[in-house]
This record gives structure tokens, sequence and C-alpha cells, in this order.
């Protein structure tokens, strides 16, 4: 239980706006690497089998996000990922954006697991289930 | 009051992920698509000009998206801009994502009005809010 | 003969880099869009259906862009969309990017009509190809 | 001299298109990465460091890419930079695009050094150049 999955990813210039800050629809490309990277490396079942092998995907009906303080080109943005509700077929996530310390965005998602030929939410398999249990942890009590 | 900008987008091969339907991320590059359309078209203040000449940029501070069907390259998807909330500083939007009269995505977001330069929240210019005045509206009292 | 598909699209703030010019890669996006309009509007036979129904892709094998002149959030990009070689199996399109009247990048592309399927070649059909002829075109035999 | 820089990515969800293939436009972004990381951890000078202090930016001017073998998500691109050309004020880049020792795709590239406040086009800094020189290299003489 508690287990937090620690993913830095290196903000490029072609993340950032005229402003020079990351264009803020990149954050949610960045936190579907972390969790491509989580599936791959820490749940140990990466995505791209699930979906062609199994035919299991995981689309987003609901996702929030806060955003604190930018990032610029050459940041390291840090996301700590924590599973903070598995439902049946569903699983909730929090990505805290953290850059030397401090929490700049906070991420709240929510995916499916769906049968891709289906069209159709399937309860988490099992050993999936399994893997992705000592993640599951209690969400940030205090908003960003 | 209660204009609504009602602003169509073709979607494209390039929205799409390995399982034919808009990759979610997209869905806020849309979004900021239809608000700049909005600053040009509908309130008179094209984004570019506020950005480059008077140093006004519109960052999110707070964005929430609920999904509940998907779109497919192909699809137009219609959003439906209207203004929740208009602040001393800050605005908030409302768009309703709809296909064929019925709605696939809802997104809320709250932006700030921000001095380029200073890195500081300002209040809205006055020709700029007066020009917004007319689209306040009633957010949707129904969830998605 | 010698039809040319004449396509706008402004530029956006999310096509800009920090340099508050167009990165270069959404470029070959943007040619994309030109593509997929002018199947769709002009040859009468959109991608997606092609796609989904006939099974039918027209994957890049080749391309290349000349740089002559940037382009900035708030202009408008007109892309010359010409045909100059209609293979069997293969399509050369060339797509001038113009601003005011000026020439500012060269598109040059190769691609190959494939079944999706078979992941193989295929001649393009005969009433894609009948549609397609009116815009052969000679290349323009300046350089950028 | 004949340095290779070699740069490891992952194919993800986001850059495949709906035939499970990586959409062409977004190998130009991961060739980018590649360049940005040659010169942040091999030349030494990290761009962002390049473009917020010196004011030197690297546009493109020209590029040209031949693809020969798709990718896939969850498959690793390593691209082999080569700098094949270096010019007073220009660079020529070569990118092998190489799967499991088989090359995919190549990329041919050429940048200018620029002052971004003046717009022009500027000598290659002379420490840059020096940290440039050892990855000189004969572009490949076959075809892709």
């Amino acid at each position: 239980m508690n287990k937090v999955f620690v993913h830095d990813q290196l903000i490029r210039f072609s993340h950032c706006d005229p402003a020079a800050i990351v264009y803020f629809p990149r954050f949610f490309d960045l936190a579907h690497a972390t969790m491509e990277d989580w599936f791959a490396n820490a749940v140990g079942f990466p995505l791209p089998d699930l979906i062609v092998k199994r035919r299991v995907g995981t689309p987003t009906v609901s996702i929030h996000c806060d955003f604190s303080k930018p990032l610029r080109m050459g940041d390291t943005l840090r996301f700590e990922l924590r599973v903070t509700k598995l439902g049946n077929a569903s699983a909730n996530f929090e990505y805290r954006g953290m850059k030397d310390g401090s929490e700049h965005l906070r991420i709240t998602q929510t995916v499916v697991f769906m049968n891709l030929d289906a069209a159709r939410a399937v309860p988490i398999p099992e050993d999936v289930r399994s893997a992705i249990e000592p993640f599951l942890a209690t969400a940030a009590n205090t908003p960003l």
C-alpha cells in the first residue's frame, strides 16, 4: 500500500508556447506518458500489450487539473502518481506535478477499463488489479 | 446576456489514437482554438493582439472535463462556449462538446488575465470586459 | 488539368514555440489537414471513408520541406496543393505555403496507396484516380 | 571526428494514429528531442540556455525524410545523430532512425544559427563550434 510512482520528464522546446511556458494541454500528454511508464515499469503490464493482445484500453472519463505555477523549457517535471481509488472497472489517479520539491500542478483522473472490441467497461483483470493494489494511497487532503 | 458562441471543428486523422477515437488531451487544444476564435470573432479582441500588443495573456488556472461519448475522425465537434462567471481578473468558461445534438463532453475552465511582463494577474481591461459580458450565462445545472 | 486546391488555415497559439513562430513539425500536420480537406472537398473521397470503409490509407514515404520565412500566430497560412505526379500506386504532392501572396515554405511529399489490412501498396482505385487527375500540374520549376 | 550521438525514445500511444503506427509529423518532433538532448548532453550547451541567455536559436531551413518501415507503440526508436556539414552559420544533421538494428527512417536537416533578437543568421559561436566538431561525420552514401 501507499506506493508512489515517481516519474521525471524534461520540459522540451515543443512543450512551450509563445509565453515560453508549457502550453497546458501538453501536461495531459505528459501525465499520460507517466501512466504508460507506470503500467509498463511498475505494474508490469505495458499498455501496448493490454491494448493489442488483450484488447483492453483505459479511456479517461473524467479529468481535472489545477495549475499553480508554470514550468519552462529545461525544467524537469516530476509526477508523483498515486492510485486514490480502485473500483470494479475504474481507477482514480492523482498526479502531483513537482519541480524542485514544490508542487506546480495537480491532476486527478478517472479511467475505466474497457473492452475495445465491445466498447464496453469490463472488470479490471485480476492479475492487473493485484499489481495495481500496492499503489493505493490517500489523495492529497489539501487543495493545491 | 446569455449569448452562446457556437464553434464547429472537424475531427481529423491526427486527433485520433490507435483506438480510432480522439486522444483526450487534444480536446483541450480544440477548446483552446474555440476560445481563440471566440476572442477574435465574437469578443472582437484577437488573442495574438492581446498578447503581443497589450502583453495580456489568459493562462488557465483550473480545468475539468467529463467525457461521456467518444468522437471519431470525420465527426464534427461543436463546442458551445458560455461564460459562467466573470471575476475581477478571472473568467470561467463552459464548453459543451456536441455531436449531432448530443453532448459528448463538457469542459469547465478558469482563466486569469495576466500581465505577461510582470507575470501577475491584472483586472480584465474594461473594453474587453464589456465585450465579454453579453456571453455571461448560467452553467449547465445537470451533470453531463 | 492544372487545378489547384487552395486552403487557408489560421496559425494558432498552440502552433507557435517560445520564439513565437510556428514550430516546424506542425507545418506537416497543417499540410496533412490540407490533404484531408482536399480529399473530402475537392476529390470527393473523404480519407475517413477510404480508411474505414475501403481500408485504403495514404502513408507518406518521402517528404521534404524548405522554409524561407517564418509564420506567427494570427497569420493565415494558405497552402496551394498541386499533384505533381500520379503513379500506379503513388502520388506526389506539392504544397506552396503562402502568406499575403509571398511563399514562406514549400513541401513536397510522396504518398503510397496502401491496403491497410495487407499493409501492402495497391493501385490507386480507378474512381479515386479519375477524381485526382484534374489536379495534375507541373511542379514549381524554381527553388523556393 | 565521426562521433555518433545515439538516442533512444519510446514510441508512445500518443505518437500513433488510427492505423496504430506513428503519425509521420511526430517523427520530426522526436528528432528535435534528439537534437535537444545532443546539445544538452553531448555538446554541452543546452538549447534553453542558448535561447534564453545567449539569444541564439537554431531554426530549420530545410528538412527531408524518407520512411521505409513503420514504427508502432511500444517500439523503441533509436536515432543515430551525425553532423554531416558544419558551415559558418549552418549545420547539417543526419538522423538514422533504427529499430532492432534496422533503419526505418532517415531524416536530413539543415539548421541555421540565428540571433533571435535580430532575427538574422550569425556565425556559430566558437565554443559551440568546437564542441560540435567531433560529431562531424560522413553522410550515409546509400539511400535508405
